[in-house]
């Protein structure tokens, strides 16, 4: 499966707070690219990618920096996020890091991978089958019925 | 400051779904404590705990089981946590952790504190000043009055 994956390197992470009726984290290869991934996530989610981009400030760490914060303790490297594949409504994403000289990859919800990424300042792959044209005011009500239910 | 504070070990951490008008975790020594701490928290936070309860699933990693699912390919042992302090209502936890034969200690929000202990079944420590007795029925207004303030 990985071999027939054509994966986009991500240049351009923007935050949508009001998309539609809830929040998106929009994903773009660069500025003028005109395929995207709306990643239209929870309030948590959100926060920690908005905190990561400098956009809000919490005095106590959230979720991902705990860890973050375990980890910069001890001798570990970050390499990559891939989000590589979408399975009846489901987004799913990877998280590859070395240590000791091995390669290790664990899943994850892409936006967790996100928000990881930003902190670490590694690069985000997605799939290319997966970006879509900006969604159009009059799109929106009908992509909205499917992102509803898909799950980032 | 930590010689000053007298540690109490949970062993009873329970779900309160409905509790006022938002969602709790109650931490007690035993079943039949009469003292507790009463931690309200946001809902990524009490999905994260209801989850390593066993009460409810979700097919794909929450944000703190991607990183101790990292953790968990790598030698690393969690200690305990503890929650020490209440200062201008902000409740501060810390994790303890070893790794090559040293001791750290990160600063933690006792939500994922507790989310991480509940999963690496380690000791939750609470200081015994910030226990209280169960709110009635009738304190519950007073009190949730304050804790809408403080930081869980």
């Amino acid at each position: 499966m990985k071999g027939e994956e054509k994966m986009v390197a991500i240049g351009e992470i923007s935050l949508m707070p009001g998309y539609g009726s809830t929040q998106a984290v929009v994903l773009k290869e660069d500025a003028e690219a005109d395929r995207q991934l709306t990643m239209f996530v929870g309030q948590a989610e959100y926060a920690a990618i908005a905190k990561e981009k400098g956009l809000v400030k919490s005095e106590r760490p959230l979720t991902h920096e705990l860890y973050l914060n375990i980890l910069k303790k001890i001798l570990f490297k970050f390499q990559r996020i891939e989000i590589f594949s979408m399975r009846e409504d489901v987004f799913y994403a990877r998280v590859i890091f070395a240590f000791k000289g091995r390669e290790y990859t664990v899943d994850s919800r892409p936006s967790d991978a996100v928000a990881l990424a930003l902190n670490r300042k590694i690069s985000v792959m997605v799939n290319a089958d997966l970006l879509h044209p900006a969604p159009s005011q009059q799109d929106m009500q009908e992509y909205e019925k499917f992102i509803k239910r898909a799950k980032f």
